[in-house]
């Protein structure tokens, strides 16, 4: 079929789908009636939801005064289970009309056990210990009487400043649409009224990950085409794995806060894509209209009638829905009707969830504080803390004669542990971690003694993250000396990455590459770990370490999971979802970078995409992590040289396992559009697999690449397939490929 | 005027004008005569240009026999005065119509004498200055029988580590216009007719600015709104100034190369700005077309049929058009009358320049070599060198007692001259420096002696730019050690700014801040000059430097320029055009940042768009420079509180000069545009004035904001004046300004 055909089929499509989807959500016998009787006020308060401190333009001195009277449908950060119970039990015995309330905190990678921080997570490519992990956490969160969570977050950026990539799934929409499908069905189970099941709040739709030079809350430009290939498709994906709420990103991309887009939140959400759910404002984000220039100073009526006419249905923390809507209403600026469409999308939800049946949901009765994590649930957060590790470097040593570093020998008897992260709890458990208790934290040291009872585990800081003394310093620098082997961990503070976290610098903080220097200076064995929310710059600390870990923050089970690693217990499976630059000046960097006229060669030549004082390549590419084995890949082999839409190749690769040590491997299968009416990506992640391999033998791994993974968005906002040469490459990680190519005939 | 109803006046209006405007140019007889005789293969060759030596896709081994064949209608890049003779003759004699040639060069800034690097130039913010430059360069280039220049060059960019910025004018739209209406009346004269009038190819038109990480040829995503606003209005400028060429930029904005972009090049340029010259691709910007990913490897006809349907008109350097074109005719793919469209905009071009009747154009007759400049074209060379210089840092030392260090007395009688850039003629004349002769450039060294001819300079460069010995480091130091005054001159090699040029970093190259650190150690009073293509990174150089100039790549007369300088026979007047950067990661920066929902407080507060580790300001905010006086600025006043379309509003700064010396004060004037359906830039400059201030006087600057400066895009392409709140700023630079506001009804 000719490209045109294929787009006017889905021009046509994408008209029918609309027309039928965008239809309001069926209307139940109890949800109409409750419409019916609700005043103006009280429909304005069902698409309101505030902080349990009220903000200081709400007209209640208390939170469970405006509860009572109708002008809150949603609170967020809840503090406890007795006031999870309070509120609720206000919204349902003592409001007029008795609508129970969605109760929300931002559970972004664990409530009371805390898993790695979600850009770790991503780092495991391992959907089901997600989704698993997100079970544990919804399980933890309702039994506290918490029905809703501001999670997760799937905003593509390619710059490591920027301090909220720790809540992402890195630069990957493929990646990140996996995971999205994950946590969607680990939060809400297989069905919203369970009472175990969390609401999703997915976040931040728009582009909020376009940031400028990582500053927080800024924006580049960024075209609706860009939108929807480059941004968008996580979204997509969470949606139809059954997100029911959509969090709009604070910035402007090209300009137009995303809370006032209504082509994005109108036109593609409602539209195209059928959504029938919620399109929630960030905290402040229908007052930020005023910051952003959209409104006048003052004027916060207007910034409620752009951000509502633009398609949003709650607003959070502002109080301007409450506001405006009546008033608006009255004025005939807006049309009630469509504030009851608002309300009636809220309050299907809540229908949904079963909360008009069992307003507490799942708070466990009788329950009076949070207790701490199960047996069970640590289990989960060990695995996954464990399957997050990505290994960046294992040489060998002069103390080990040519042997690898790791993992260490089971009959290791004195171990040097040093850096600022190696008795830490406070960073491990990483940014927003919820109810999180320190002391149930098992640190690195912890784990390490745990693990090796019968060695002696000699700790000594060498100072903070962001400071240290000469003499601590001086301190860790003689632990280490003494020992057989050396483990020095080091990292960020939790502080580091989060909203608002940015960084203009992308080194280790503080005076962290001192003490390295000096403990490497020894020639010891030694491991280094690092524990950072964020792609570091690691180029030295690579060039003088014999054995590197990257470990994010890894939560709960930080130690038990690190010293099971070390010692070999479990290997390392880990796999970077974001690029890490060889140096800060190369930001923004990612795998999936569009060609240019002048593509780079390598070494560097004139007049092409490069710099002059360093190579364009990242220091470990998206998809690095190594093993403890010896993997060679072999070069793709397709099974058909054409292929038609609809269609399926299948792609076989072999891997050789070339040591004594039996593992896993990974092979990943990226596509390259090579000719397309817009300009596409050179490589773009679109599958991987894992295979167990014992000592030195190969297997051929299968897998398949389909017409739709071709697909791409047209400069008129179509997705279009067109003819052409296709390169499938298969390997290690995005650099490290080979390539077959395939003439795709859709 | 409600904003509908301009937004509805000015699409209508942009319905008319394109009508007529877009016409082909006036036909005269004889260019449709020769059309009327051409062969396919004749007209495929006037859509084209070649180098000198031509390309291996030519049919012809010497460009000479191309030209006899009428192949090509254009060349780039002749190398001399005898070969520019031997090409036009053969033009006009031996080829069978007998049509002349375009001849083309990169002047950039200067011919032979050579005027500081174009960003310096800009720095200079002196528009009179800049033109009579270029038609310095425009008499010189001229003579030698070149008559086109690739040049100037205004891409946008605020990214420092794209090597291109150079060329540019800066990061704002406003000054690159104004520059682009001074540079090319000084190229073109009066008239395109007079013998040293050169023509002028504005390039790269598109949004050529906008790298990635300052990667050559790399493009972010820019939607057709932000190409409008942010980087297409030097380049309308330029056309209403009188451009006659636009070159279509390499990259490939929002996925798009602009030479197959037919929104920019039909529907914008053509349609509403009414352009009716030439659009030319860059180097092998056609061919690239397959680099890009739009075209199958090898289908070289391809690549012409989407240049050319996208309104691209000639064809550098990948003869695409010369061996597709007749092909494309002949199979009726595209019409000959649009054939004839494009050759007929190159050939009115040619007749109004004349070179039907003097195809030498202002070729000297006789003239076999090229001459050393003119006194008088040196006169303006140094004038535009001093002009551009920007002072950072004027402090007091020790060895003062509190004193300002410049300017240096004239008594002074040992200078320590030191630094790589002490007496290099190389690397002072910048990146594309055409017909430079490096013995005629006055180097510093060389300008100290002469302008202090009882004075005795040392000069010890202490390395070069990239490398130096510790014995080249020590002798620097032990010649700074024994002086009086030290002059340290420090900055980039040609080579690290110009196409392909990027830097990862923008510290100084080399060992050169580990020589400023010990020279500046000694404690003598020292003035340091960085001369560098680009913004570099000073935050440690203003630290620990007392005083700090920044002198660009200065050109031929560098050393007369800063030595008048520093001596104070001119005040240093140049002013920053683009934003100084406080830390690498902090870029991409610019002054006139969009707004965020959550603006930046000082110092840093949490939940604000900022960095946790440094601030978000810049080292030297846009419009920075200081003087050799003592500078405030009053709040400007205006003389309206409400302003309509059409008018213009005077604004009142008061200017004091508190100290007791003479000199030039500027105001700068920024606007914002507080509240509009598409959030706005906080400031963004609009204009600026100069005054000459005695010892301890005030004076009442009058400038002036016109309603037009409150314009903007709107989402859906319409240019509109929207009512609302502008903040009107003046001040010293961009951080430093003072606030009214009036109020818009348009």
């Amino acid at each position: 079929m000719n490209p045109r055909r294929v787009a006017s089929l889905a021009f046509a499509l994408a008209f029918l789908i609309p027309l039928q989807a965008s239809a309001d959500p069926a209307a139940s016998p109890r949800v109409e009636a409750l419409i019916s009787k609700m005043t103006l006020e009280e429909k304005a308060g069902q698409l309101t939801m505030n902080t349990t401190f009220p903000p200081q333009e709400s007209n209640y001195r208390d939170i469970r005064d405006a509860i009572r009277a109708g002008a809150v449908g949603s609170v967020y950060n809840v503090h406890n289970v007795n006031q999870a119970r309070e509120m609720q039990d206000i919204a349902v015995k003592e409001s007029r009309l008795k609508i129970p309330l969605l109760m929300a905190h931002d559970i972004l990678h664990g409530f009371r056990t805390i898993f790695p921080i979600a850009l770790g997570q991503a780092a495991s490519w391992d959907f089901d210990a997600i989704r698993r992990a997100e079970r544990v956490a919804a399980e933890e969160t309702t039994a506290d009487g918490i029905n809703m969570t501001l999670a997760p977050m799937f905003d593509i950026s390619h710059d490591a400043r920027w301090g909220r990539v720790v809540e992402g799934a890195g630069e990957s929409v493929w990646l990140a649409s996996r995971i999205a499908e994950a946590r969607i069905k680990g939060f809400q189970g297989d069905s919203l009224s369970n009472k175990t099941s969390l609401l999703a709040c997915v976040k931040h739709i728009g582009a909020n990950g376009a940031v400028i030079g990582g500053r927080e809350y800024t924006a580049a430009d960024v075209s609706q085409r860009a939108m929807r290939q480059e941004f968008l498709p996580p979204f997509k994906a969470a949606l139809d794995a059954g997100a029911r709420c959509f969090m709009a990103g604070l910035n402007a991309p090209d300009g137009l806060p995303t809370i006032a887009n209504p082509w994005l939140l109108k036109d593609v959400m409602r539209g195209e894509w059928g959504f029938k759910g919620i399109v929630m404002s960030d905290f402040d984000g229908v007052k930020a209209l005023v910051e952003h220039g959209l409104v006048r100073d003052g004027d916060r009526i207007e910034t409620a009638r752009i951000a509502f006419q633009a398609g949003a249905g709650l607003d959070m923390q502002s109080n301007d829905f409450f506001r405006a809507i009546p008033k608006l209403v009255r004025e005939g600026v807006i049309a009630e009707k469509d504030v009851d469409d608002a309300v009636r999308r809220i309050l299907v939800v809540k229908e949904e969830m079963g909360l008009f049946e069992t307003p507490h949901h799942g708070l466990e009765p009788g329950r009076t504080k949070t207790p701490p994590p199960t047996k069970e649930a640590l289990a989960v957060a060990q695995e996954l803390a464990e399957k997050s590790v990505v290994l960046l470097k294992n040489s060998g040593s002069d103390a080990q004669a040519g042997g690898k570093i790791l993992p260490l020998s089971p009959d290791v008897k004195k171990v040097a542990l040093v850096g600022p992260l190696a008795d830490n709890a406070d960073d491990v458990v990483g940014a927003w971690s919820a109810r999180s208790v320190l002391s149930e934290v098992v640190t690195l040291k912890k784990g390490l003694e745990q693990r090796l009872p019968n060695a002696k585990v000699v700790t000594t800081p060498g100072g903070r993250t962001h400071d240290a003394r000469d003499e601590e310093i001086a301190a860790a620098v003689e632990t280490a000396r003494d020992a057989e082997v050396v483990v020095l961990a080091l990292g960020e503070a939790f502080a580091d990455t989060g909203e608002a976290q940015a960084r203009a610098n992308l080194d280790l903080p503080g005076r962290q590459m001192e003490l390295a220097r000096k403990v490497l200076a020894l020639g010891k064995p030694t491991i280094v770990i690092v524990m950072a929310g964020r792609p570091l710059v690691l180029t030295e600390l690579d060039q003088i370490s014999p054995a590197l870990i990257y470990a994010w923050q890894p939560g709960t089970m930080t130690g038990p999971a690190i010293a099971r690693l070390l010692m070999g217990d479990v290997e390392p499976l880990g796999r970077l979802p974001m690029t890490f630059p060889r140096s800060l000046g190369q930001v923004p960097l990612s795998h999936d970078y569009r060609p240019t006229g002048r593509p780079y060669l390598d070494p560097m030549e004139g007049f092409r995409a490069g710099y002059g004082d360093t190579s364009i390549k990242p220091l470990y590419a998206f998809g690095y992590g190594k093993t403890y084995t010896k993997l060679s890949y072999g070069a793709p082999q397709l099974d058909r040289k054409v292929m038609r839409a609809g269609e399926t190749a299948k792609v076989k690769v072999d891997v050789s396992n070339d040591s004594m040590r039996a593992g896993t491997a990974m092979v990943q299968i990226y596509v390259g559009i090579r000719v397309a009416r817009v300009s596409q990506p050179l490589k773009q992640l679109r599958g991987f697999k894992r295979v167990k391999l014992d000592p030195y033998t190969t297997q051929t791994v299968e897998l398949e690449v389909k017409a739709d993974d071709f697909a791409y968005w047209d400069v008129d906002g179509q997705r279009i397939m067109a003819p052409g040469p296709i390169d499938v490459m298969a390997g290690f990680d995005a650099e490290d490929v080979k390539t077959a190519t395939l003439e795709f005939r859709p």
